[in-house]
């Protein structure tokens, strides 16, 4: 790119757990030009509202107007680190985690907004990791395998606390008031959006995975009855709504918007979209095959397929889930950098541990990992599943159990990856993008155990350009995000080759893996959920 | 005891690893009036001989002269500290590591201090840690088995690196000049006591236990010669000796040994012995199905019973092994407080995670560990197994694993128990000794876990005391060691006693505990054996 071309230009905004992130594009060749972080101001509320009322275990919510400052602060900075003429951007495009809800009154007011409400934990935002609605996550997985509902192999056989239905039936039947007020029940991905048109499009990505729309339904009101009688009319009353294919926009950016991004009214806005989801766009990667992994404290895994498959232990399946026209699936590994940390000890850091484990060979350590500490997401879909490790002597130290949890990570990615093959949706190739994909030790082991090239994203910032991707694909500049991917996406093939040696030795270590994988996880020895069990029976005493 | 009696004493002498203990007990009452500590000069070799001759893997040497030197400095030194008449002496009693042998010539000169073998490791004491010998074990244990040696069972099926034989003949093998210049092939435990008298007498403890002496006979010419022909005449060239039972006296103190530690000539001198027998007696517990546990960086159990049973996994069961006219049963845990320490992070202390864990109650941090850390000595008897952790999230502590490791020790012991009480060879009583008796939360744990109440030691200076005890039988001061433990040896009964809440939850965990011992210790999943093997494999490359 050595004759620079000028604009004109997409934005790209990023929403994560903690803050939010702009980028401005270049619609010609995906170059990004400047960014901006805006951290949320009230975070994670984990222990009690702003007003001091006191949450409950394992709940996780946020504050919306912290959204919208996103827009005011972080979209006018990366404008101006990027030195463009605001005038020339053509659209706008955002991503966010998922599922977060965000339950408003019926012209998108956030409930919590509302003076009568605003002590009222049900009246805000339950951020993806809310998990305090599991019981209700567990009536709707007896009740949907004993009615053998359809949808129900869409999902590996298993759906979320973390999802749309949980959530909403835990407003239900906490807080009723809460509950009645709530004229829609909105993934935050297409709250963010109506801020920004004025207008309310239910994306297809979140709706299909988080929303269990399949084949164009939702779960029927006799399912959902028979849950709560209460609960039979909610998909009607606060769900359904239209849908917009990823890639087209949702409306045109409002005259309050543009006041508070400074830029132009009436540019086009990008359907919304999820964080792991937009990353294939940025990485390339949209063809049927190609599996892109979002490596950081989890992983998340997504890649088109042609058609619907039922692969043992997926997320889901979602018809233009990922891209319209293809089926987009979807597994996780729930724990994955996170775990790597909780094995640093004091005096130790990331670095030298990496450092230390990176002049190790295959097998030296003589440890084998179970890496469930979070438990299992696919192909178990077991969250009463925990850690294990096999091996240590005194001999032991901490850079060898270190290597032994990146290597059990890989033996997961493994697993996923030859259910996929074994399901008749074969992973051609696979895609790194996330923060781990700096660390050469943990891309390595991933070759050397998945026996196969690694390619790598070409961008930092890949939700934030797979967003602004979408922002161009919505403007028009594109015919359409497969397109515009081509041009403004970026990767690098083959950045990491496999040792056939190194993956002799965990070709042996992989089948001890499963072994053990299959033992602890399949049912055979219940001891994780017995010790889970005796825990929550102590604690409670 | 208000009324102090007076002497007279007798000298209790206790051989560790790195140094050795001299104790003065009073013989009316078993009052330990002072004691002195000298560390061994050379303490243990691993690397290296004196001269600089290297050593290989897994070596562990020691030099006799060092253990000399205790009788010269300690000796003294815990006399003056008793502020006693040393003439009120009438008896000295030794205890010793085991099995720890001394090659010497045949008037007990060990070979290394002979000019021309100064420099040849085989000439030096090999420690009972030294584990070179594994190769010769692992054959005689094949032959053992092929053959179908009657001697096997009594040893729990397997013969240990440590032993006399094993590293018998990895001298032989090893150097052929140094086991031709081998008159006497001694354990130190007799060694010391020829030096104190002049003559050699073999104690039954150490020959039956690590002699394999069974019905008075050792391993056959025709079973030795199978494992090398030059091997065949290893029992009457340089092993079999007059049997000393304990309790009895070996000889009495010679001119040059009473030179060297101010005593008496012609004082008794008790038949040579083992730290961890000789506790039993210093525990008042000698009597049939009363356990003796030493519990400190491993455990050692000793148990005397009427008759000679089988007992699965145990380390041996000897003919007045422990006292005269009793089966003494040995097992053991190869890890106990070294694994403790292994769980220590840095910037924790034992301290520390000993009050935070002690406020947890059992079931808590959901955690279930296999204490293998060491390999298994009783009952699985198998020192290619390692360690397991199952049950870690993120939100698991360092307390929690120490905790739980603790835990692990005292299912490890449970099964030990149980396994004697199934083979007929019931435990009444269990006593601890050795340097955890001090840890309030590992003893309360061990009676929740055991569900019994523990006795402890009344002695902070066990395995001396013990020797004195012997001493005193030695000398004639009581009929034998039974009475002479009557008086002199203290216990505190039902010190610790169990909570049946905690005991309720643990009962739950044994059987988890149990169902893993089984699948990893038994032979249905062998992965331990197998990283094992990829370990030495890739190590070896």
């Amino acid at each position: 790119m050595s004759d620079a071309p000028s604009g004109p230009y997409v934005i790209g905004v990023d929403y994560g757990t903690l803050s939010g992130r702009a980028v401005v594009v270049r619609v010609a060749d995906g170059a990004e030009l400047g960014s901006a972080v805006h951290e949320y101001p009230h975070a994670v509320l984990t222990e009690a509202l702003p007003g001091g009322t006191r949450l409950g275990h394992d709940w996780a919510l946020q504050v919306p107007a912290d959204y919208v400052e996103v827009l005011r602060h972080a979209v006018p900075a990366a404008v101006a680190a990027a030195g463009i003429d605001p005038a020339e951007v053509i659209g706008i495009g955002t991503d966010f985690t998922a599922c977060t809800m965000v339950p408003t009154t019926a012209d998108g007011t956030p409930l919590n907004e509302l003076p009568q409400f605003a002590d009222r934990p049900h009246a805000y935002v339950k951020l993806w990791k809310h998990h305090a609605a599991q019981p209700q996550a567990d009536r709707i997985n007896r009740l949907a395998a004993k009615r053998a509902e359809p949808w129900l192999a869409r999902y590996g056989g298993l759906i979320s606390s973390e999802w749309e239905f949980a959530k909403g039936l835990q407003v239900l039947e906490e807080d009723a008031e809460v509950y009645a007020a709530m004229d829609r029940w909105v993934e935050a991905a297409d709250w963010i959006v109506w801020q920004l048109t004025g207008s309310y499009v239910r994306n297809a990505c979140t709706a299909g995975y988080k929303g269990i729309r399949q084949d164009g339904r939702y779960p029927s009101p006799e399912f959902l009855g028979e849950l709560n009688p209460a609960f039979a009319g909610f998909v009607a009353a606060k769900l359904d709504q239209p849908i917009g294919q990823l890639g087209e926009a949702a409306g045109t950016l409002s005259a309050r918007a543009a006041e508070w991004t400074g830029l132009r009214e009436g540019i086009a806005v990008a359907v919304g979209n999820v964080d792991a989801h937009v990353t294939s766009a940025a990485a390339q990667a949209l063809e049927p095959g190609q599996m892109v992994a979002i490596m950081g404290t989890s992983t998340c895994h997504v890649m088109n397929g042609d058609e619907v498959a039922v692969v043992p232990g997926m997320c889901g399946v979602v018809d233009g889930g990922i891209v319209a026209g293809l089926w987009g699936y979807e597994a996780g590994q729930s724990g994955v950098g996170d775990i790597f940390a909780h094995y640093v000890p004091p005096t130790y850091t990331h670095e030298r541990l990496t450092e230390l484990a990176a002049a190790q060979r295959p097998g030296e350590h003589g440890l084998l990992v179970l890496d469930w500490h979070s438990g299992n997401r696919s192909v178990l879909v077991d969250h009463e599943l925990s850690g294990l490790v096999v091996g240590e002597t005194l001999a032991t130290r901490p850079e060898d159990v270190y290597r032994a949890v990146v290597e059990a990570t890989a033996f997961g990615t493994r697993t996923i990856v030859e259910t996929f093959d074994r399901a008749g949706v074969p992973v051609r190739e696979f895609v790194v993008a996330g923060g781990l994909m700096k660390n050469a030790l943990v891309m390595q082991i991933y070759a050397d155990v998945l026996k196969r090239p690694l390619s790598v994203i070409g961008s930092d910032q890949g939700p934030a350009l797979g967003s602004a991707i979408h922002a161009a694909a919505a403007a028009g500049a594109y015919p359409d995000v497969r397109a515009a991917a081509a041009v403004m996406g970026r990767k690098r093939e083959a950045v990491w080759t496999p040792d056939p040696e190194a993956s002799a030795v965990y070709d042996e270590l992989f089948e001890e893996y499963t072994r053990l994988h299959d033992y602890f996880g399949r049912g055979e020895n219940k001891v994780m959920r017995k010790l889970r069990a005796i825990q929550r029976r102590v604690a409670a005493r």
